[in-house]
């Protein structure tokens, strides 16, 4: 069965799952944002079947998140490195993280983020570049952008006129 | 083939994908989190066949984010509503829009986070709640935490010796 593509949608949380939705993807982005490049620690640390890792990192190379490189001549052995914008996924990893501790981890947080230097947790919250105020419902919410189709402005049937503000020049910025 | 469980890795981003990572999923939390509540609903702003999404209803269901109701006795008709779990996964959708905005929507933002009294186009960031700095690398880093297993601290060869901040009572609410 062909599946319906999610690239096609003008969504930009469909548009990044057509990226990153497939399963392991974004575990790998996760490895490979903590260092690992080779195929081989890649499979260690997930477990993964080789055809299955071949065929995801093929995918996220297509989509430009890593980069496959030539690290030997002979034998040819190549590594995958994240590319900048697959570092950027890292805003999305940590509010997994986030999410994730709080919810479904009952023995207490594994992973935390940590200030590199001292050590010291991290509590990770969303919040407004310009204001530094929390984005939180009910105090915002998604709306139709300046690019919206009638479909995306039907979805959002509550939403408020979006106009621009100060911080709005480029307000996909994180 | 028997897929590996994501839910009995430690890692929180591969037991929240255990619950949403499946295909979908993440775009039902999103329809739901705008408001959407009725199975005709869903089907019709997806574009999504009624056995997939009856599939994907149930396993948010399972994992807590959707809450099955009945509105109606006869006939017995459901509606599937988000859980307070689910409605705080709207810090990760909303990541993702932030990335997806910056690198797949070369038409513009289609959906943007908004002030919802003044419409005013909010630019989200990660910032620590305490500090509020911003949680970026190479400041921050994702580290081994109080439940860390020795596999989840392998995975985190450079990360430094994680402490106990003032913020960290409670480090993975977001």
């Amino acid at each position: 069965m062909r599946r319906k593509s999610f690239g096609d949608m003008q969504c930009p949380i469909a548009r990044s799952l057509e990226r990153v939705g497939e399963r392991w993807s974004m575990l790998i982005l996760r490895d490979g944002s903590l260092g690992l490049t080779r195929f081989d620690q890649f499979q260690e640390s997930l477990g993964i079947a080789p055809n299955i890792l071949t065929r995801r990192l093929k995918s996220l190379v297509e989509a430009g998140l890593i980069e496959r490189r030539r690290y030997s001549e002979r034998p040819p052995r190549y590594e995958y490195v994240v590319t900048p914008a697959g570092r950027d996924f890292r805003s999305v990893l940590w509010a997994f993280i986030a999410w994730g501790n709080k919810h479904f981890a009952p023995e207490g947080p594994s992973v935390v983020i940590v200030d590199s230097k001292t050590g010291a947790a991290a509590d990770p919250i969303l919040v407004d570049r310009v204001s530094g105020r929390p984005l939180a419902a009910p105090d915002f919410c998604s709306a139709p952008g300046p690019a919206a189709s009638a479909q995306t402005r039907q979805r959002h049937p509550a939403a408020p006129q979006t106009r621009r503000s100060s911080s709005a020049s480029n307000p996909s910025r994180p």
